[in-house]
């Protein structure tokens, strides 16, 4: 404010205003004057051990010497970074849909000139218009035609919404239970520990409370009755439980539930009162051979009487994981079962101020899902069909995709499990191993002179000597006293091999300095 | 709940416990039981007049006669689906960069590939990976470069940050400042009235106190410094004033500031210790040939001293609106200035929680940006330059779109004013006319019979009458008393003559009905 302005206004108001009107210092918000919420908000899959790999990368870059020369990423399950190649066929149709004037390029082969054609019309003629924001009407139809395919029960569009990733729609359902009270009114979410963060970090968001479960690792990160039964009733002192997520196939811990298992967890959520939430973001993602997917909604239908109409279940979908690793275009879909409908039209309501989801990421998703795993061919939607010219080459990449990644989900898990103080249980889905280290006792006591949680201190002591970056444990949360690391199985083949062979060489040094 | 579970439970519980354990019946989450944030929450741009259009369009199709064959859509920024083409360039690089087999093929321009081929590079050859949350780090460089050029003052890639949309980027700085207080203690946020409902929106998701501040729609929806000064003292007992948002150009109202104009805003707020949000997603959208777009950076620079470095400014962008329109791949960007650099690291930890805007809208918000009106062609990275393949062609198409817009501001403005009780201000910018209706004491009459604001009443009336959608002025909010729709100046020229006349002759009607 300039010195002319105070004079004219403090002679304007008089003496008696002058002191009271008389401008304080301009204060700039301070980190303690923000949002208490997103100040304690957490996300450590791009966390300091993340930005110092990105630092260290510029410094090679630079040409700095390093006894390593190349970063390996393993910190998070960004598929086409890591060397995955995007399904063609996906890329072809969405070009196409892009720069309409390819229709008469032979470069573009016709089944996916056609797909673009079905979407476009869709649309209202361009990529570039807002859908609905519940999304585009016919990937809602498509959406439904998967998940009834894939559990042979019916599906409804109107139940659907897509989202900028599974990420949105996690963010929309644990916003819609908040209550925005206080104390023991506050919404308390069941959350397994080890978790994946976005968790953890929307739920300081929406100040919900958190109540953690510990998956067991020594049956294999397997989810027990008794321990939910447990945390629900330690927490009922602290808040009002209204939501139990469960992350199937496992995200950090890459287990698949059975069956059984997830009955009996719809059951305890029925006798608790609970919306489950089920992240089902993996669910083409299975590499253990004795496992299929079972979704919660097949189950709890298959349980039948009031269970089955009364449990209400969020499950999420995504482009980004899958044989199709498309994180970039952000499409993700959330299927509401059992919702109150003037909750839904609520909901909603919400999701139109955000106006819609990405278009392209929308039809992403589902210009390869409709052929999924160990489905008939003949009653897919979009994806190449039998004698379509794309047909051969789209089921070649997928397999290749997918068996590589079974590949390498045998390979961490025999490899980690030769090193001394290294127990991996099976990678059975996802796209991650989660180790647990046996640190010796001079290591423990390096870590806490580096004020630091013992793993965290290995993985940046991992980082710095051999360019491999993972997550530590603490990010995920875990018991206490362990340890443990999460790794992607991403990287491609050979990658994983050197990736494998510089963490074993460190690990060995590793013990021998703290010995 | 199976029934052998119960009896196993109680009695294993015993007695007392089974009076306690015993299952209450699982009651759904009801509309009384969610986030009241939420429920609160309006958005009135895709509202119940928006949901009936939607219907209308529906019974058209199936063959349902009405007085009309087509809903014309102009409640909606939406330019592609409204006949907007889109710019060829943008559409031919982002095709390429998802199609990479493309670059051998004569379909798309060379210009083309190497832009793409830039992008690429930056994202580690795939658009289907994740960004960095903040944005790809080219594509901040590039908007850095563009606010350079269209301020003449420096901007860094570190104060820039991507978002789905200028909508989600509102909502982190919102957010940001909440302060989850109840009572005087809230933040509030100064807002026009009318405004655009993203930000009542917004500011009920997260409880902070709304202060409208009324634009003067007589001297054409300007600003006045008086208002400002009377709101806040007003609001003072109700909220500690954190934030003033500003649209300008303005939503749903048209005006373009004068520099002055937002001199006098930027000194309120320093005077009154208030962050400044600039909505200035119109920034391209300027058609007043006595107006030029200010920045909100570059006045604040030009006051100089303590206001230039103190005043914390958040301006948004967006690729949906300008000569571009692409609405659907949900491009948007924001720049902080004067940020305390630990309150900016706080809010970019929150945005890696939502891992990253869709990488696609990030790169189609700058493809094009390097060549903002009136500046000097030689210096732009991005868009064709003189000499290149796409330059003619992109040039023509940019003025297309933008001398079209500007026939259509002066067109609506003047033939809404021939209506008796029609009063339009300019339409000196962003895609919007926003007139006064004077209507007979009989329709309001009728309106309150029909429990509806007098302007929603009209507008449904004219929906159903004409297929004419607009929105009701209550949408935005407005001065007690007076009655507004907003109308896109959207559809192509013959088309928003085709809906002039529909307006007209229903307008004739209505006063003849309820005079």
């Amino acid at each position: 404010m300039g010195p002319s302005f105070v004079a004219g206004r403090s002679l304007f108001y008089g003496r008696v205003s002058l002191a009271l009107n008389f401008p304080r210092n301009y204060t700039k918000i301070s980190v303690q004057g923000i949002n208490p919420n997103m100040r304690k908000l957490e996300y450590a899959v791009r966390g300091p051990i993340v930005q110092r790999a990105i630092q260290i990368e510029k410094d090679l870059l630079k040409g700095e010497k390093k006894p390593f020369n190349s970063i390996i990423k393993c910190n998070i399950g960004d598929c086409q970074v890591a060397g995955q190649t995007p399904i063609s066929f996906i890329r072809q149709v969405i070009a196409v849909a892009c720069d309409t004037h390819l229709m008469d390029s032979s470069a573009i082969p016709s089944d996916a000139k056609e797909r673009a054609m079905r979407f476009l019309r869709s649309v209202g003629g361009s990529v570039g218009a807002y859908s609905q924001s519940t999304g585009v009407e016919v990937v809602r139809e498509d959406i439904a035609a998967y998940i009834e395919q894939r559990d042979g029960i019916p599906a409804s569009p109107e139940n659907i919404f897509l989202a900028t990733g599974a990420s949105e729609a996690v963010k929309f359902i644990l916003g819609l239970v908040a209550t925005t009270k206080g104390g023991s009114q506050r919404a308390g979410v069941m959350i397994p520990i080890p978790q994946y963060p976005l968790y953890s970090a929307t739920l300081s968001e929406f100040n919900n409370y958190q109540i953690g479960y510990y998956l067991e690792e020594e049956s294999g990160w397997s989810l027990r009755e008794e321990e939910l039964e447990k945390r629900l009733t330690e927490a009922k002192a602290h808040c009002e439980p209204r939501v139990l997520v469960v992350i199937n196939p496992g995200n950090p811990t890459g287990q698949v539930l059975t069956r059984d298992n997830i009955a009996a967890v719809l059951r305890f959520a029925h006798r608790n009162n609970l919306l489950v939430l089920a992240d089902e973001v993996y669910q083409h993602n299975i590499y253990a051979p004795d496992r299929d997917f079972h979704s919660f909604k097949s189950v709890l239908h298959d349980l039948g009487g009031n269970i089955a109409t009364e449990v209400q279940l969020a499950s999420m979908m995504s482009a980004s994981k899958g044989f199709m690793g498309e994180c970039g275009f952000r499409g993700g879909y959330c299927e509401l079962v059992n919702f109150d409908p003037e909750v839904r039209a609520q909901l909603y309501k919400c999701l139109s101020a955000r106006l819609c989801p990405p278009v392209l990421g929308q039809w992403c998703l589902i210009i390869a899902l409709l052929m999924p795993l160990k489905l008939a061919m003949d009653v897919v939607v979009n994806p190449p069909r039998p004698g379509e010219p794309s047909y051969e080459q789209f089921c070649a990449e997928k397999s290749q995709v997918l068996s590589d990644l079974a590949k390498k989900a045998k390979l961490v898990e025999s490899l980690f499990n030769q090193l001394p103080g290294y127990h991996c249980q099976p990678v059975m889905g996802a796209m991650y191993a989660f180790p647990r280290l046996e640190l010796p006792p001079k290591a423990m006591r390096a870590a806490e002179l580096a004020n630091m949680p013992a793993d965290t201190f290995y993985v940046t002591k991992l980082l710095e000597d051999t360019g491999v970056c993972v997550v530590p444990g603490s990010g995920f949360s875990q018991k206490p006293g362990t340890f443990h690391f999460r790794t992607t199985i991403l990287p491609k083949v050979d990658q994983m091999h050197v990736m494998m062979e510089r963490l074993g060489h460190f690990h060995l040094d590793f013990l021998k300095t703290y010995s």
